[in-house]
């Protein structure tokens, strides 16, 4: 794409109201843009990236038999009357239509989902199935923060598994925090696996998903250890405390936030909705039921807040917007052919074409963090070709333009 | 993908409260799930038509320079109070948080888009400009009706573009109606323009794609001799009459459904938010304003109604949830390879390896409606191969298994 036809303009100063770097960094450089608080419009580059993330959740999620669906967003207020979630969950968006019905708006699809699964479930055969959805949700935060970390209105992967058992349900589990993981590593992220109170899904304990970060809402205690990690919410240890786990390292204390999440909602859903099947002798029974969440948008933010410098973004390659930044210092014929070869070979190529400083370009380039930067000028030409270098490298080197495409492929 | 692992099933019968073609075909394939009325469940195979009828609309859109973003669907009520659609739109559904803000759901966006382009736009050099998402819209309908044609909830591509004077906006439109009838050819439907009036946007008149077909809400005037096409609501002429524009055959009259429509909104949003930009001359002026729908979620339905026969659906190849449906009659081990060897070729298939009576899989392939039915059974193979045909075919014909891929790539 070249750059002079994108709408959007970088900014050199932040809003004065966003105060985490995610938000901060990801406005300047022209990826979203504040609607309210909690609400972003995601401009051209953010859309690109929210793509990449989805399609790595995806890939993940139909690894491991996920089918995907589209729920609806308005949700009759019948079904979440029947799980009681109507008057208990106080950040449920709620909306009357001119002819009195009352609807929530989704912010989890337990309520959609299982009734949904008990039209096609009836035997032992149909288990297990697992289905997500990558959507947009809603809830009613008395304070939206964090920039993309904690919105009104967020897009979300969520899957719901149902077993026919808790061993076959335990079985899935592993197998979906594998693909979880899998999908942080993707993502340049390191993940801690937390056990956490279910909140108000689940009397059991659920498993969360932590990456240490200042602009997180949760607390951890860790051992650099071993693998142990606990929210404090619920953690019996304290600070400083000897791992209970490998009993080598002091516990530690860090802000994180909850990149993911697993729900053990055991039989709630299926006997609120009488959600049965019929097992190999007959009897009939309740699935054992799973749900599975991450913030597709969250992730973005996390993602930002891991990886920037002082000067902007620096993107995974995994989700970046493109993959080679390219910018052309004076006009130059080199750059337009080296632009046509780059799209030939399918390599997604942002192309600075703009009439401005080369001060003004390689700012720019920083503050969007794409991958991979290639300058060229009159001195690159003279040098021998273009000068390459990699957002998260300090020094560039000169590239002859025969073996650009090469070495990016 | 397997058949035997699609956790939908389908249905012999319809439900018994939808009266459409569209509605009755895609719930009983196991394409969508009524939640409640106007609102589905796009399951597995819906959610792949979907998604085909998004890049169709996508591709067409970016071709005519649009840039893609996402827009939230919570709207801070200042700004349809700004436009006066706050109490003047009878479909706009509204929402209180707990913090007492009122919250509109997005139905449409120029109370969002506008702002967000004053932003971007301070001189002619920033024009034209155009914006799109793909996105889910919300209508508080007194009735929903006619299955995917008409939902509380549902998708939409809506672009919006600003000029620097109506000459621009009028050539642009050109180039827009072009991508329009672009986008219709590439879906198989045949949409005429007519002129309509439009609504409460605008005091214009707006053109409109018009797909005709019973399960329409609307009707139009049109000629057989000519491309005159125009929506009762404001004709002047009656059917019967003769064309006004060729004069050489009379007017029918048809019940359609609006597959698209453009409206010239002149300046009235940008005087709204107060968007201006300096002219060439440094002049202060509001630029013109195009807005362009297209329902997406409507597009599945329309295309079902046109495309279907007493058995089925008939997808055209463009937005079919799979290219080829392979049907294994008894266990073949030449089935597994076939399918193998399809996907080896990058052809979506669906491969129907359930252990089911034959009947019941050719029914259930006639229901779906996938282009190519390939069969393998004892008897094909004896035959010389598999037994091929299109959907919209009548007659099937053997086909030897080494040719099978080189005849549907």
């Amino acid at each position: 794409m070249k750059q002079s036809t994108l709408f959007t303009k970088t900014q050199k100063n932040a809003p004065k109201d966003e105060i985490t770097v995610n938000a901060q960094l990801l406005t300047r450089a022209g990826f979203v843009d504040k609607l309210m608080a909690g609400n972003y419009t995601y401009l051209p580059l953010g859309r690109r990236v929210l793509n990449k993330v989805r399609t790595v959740v995806r890939e993940e999620m139909d690894a491991i038999g996920g089918q995907e669906i589209v729920m609806p967003t308005l949700h009759p207020s019948e079904n979440w009357k029947t799980t009681g979630g109507w008057d208990n969950i106080d950040v449920l968006f709620k909306i009357k239509s001119r002819t009195e019905k009352d609807y929530a708006l989704g912010q989890s699809e337990e309520e959609i989902v299982t009734p949904l699964a008990k039209k096609f479930i009836s035997s032992y055969k149909d288990l297990p199935m697992s289905l997500y959805q990558i959507h947009w949700k809603y809830r009613d935060e008395l304070r939206a923060k964090s920039g993309l970390l904690r919105g009104r209105e967020f897009e979300m992967k969520d899957l719901y598994s149902f077993h026919a058992d808790q061993a076959d349900f335990d079985r899935y589990y592993q197998i979906a925090k594998e693909a979880y993981l899998k999908i942080y590593a993707r993502l340049g992220l390191d993940a801690k696996v937390t056990e956490a109170s279910g909140g108000s899904f689940t009397q059991k304990i659920s498993y969360e998903f932590m990456v240490i970060t200042n602009a997180g809402e949760d607390d951890i205690l860790y051992c650099d250890g071993c693998n142990f990690c606990v929210n404090v919410e619920i953690a019996k240890e304290t600070e400083g405390e000897a791992c209970p786990k490998c009993h080598k390292e002091k516990l530690k204390k860090a802000r994180a936030s909850e990149a993911g999440n697993v729900f053990d909602l055991g039989q709630k859903y299926c006997k609120d909705f009488e959600l049965t099947f019929t097992d190999q002798n007959g009897a009939s029974q309740y699935p054992i039921m799973g749900c599975y969440g991450i913030g597709i948008t969250r992730l973005v933010g996390i993602i930002v807040e891991k990886c920037h410098d002082d000067r902007g973004i620096i993107w995974p390659e995994s989700v970046a917007p493109f993959q080679v930044h390219l910018l052309s210092l004076g006009k130059n014929e080199a750059a337009e052919k080296i632009y046509a070869e780059l799209l030939e070979n399918n390599i997604e190529v942002l192309y600075d074409d703009r009439d401005v400083t080369a001060g003004q370009k390689f700012a720019d380039a920083d503050l969007i963090g794409i991958p991979i930067r290639l300058v060229l000028s009159e001195k690159s030409l003279a040098a021998g070709g273009a000068e390459i270098k990699k957002r998260n490298e300090k020094d560039s080197r000169i590239i002859a333009l025969e073996k650009i495409v090469g070495e990016i492929k």
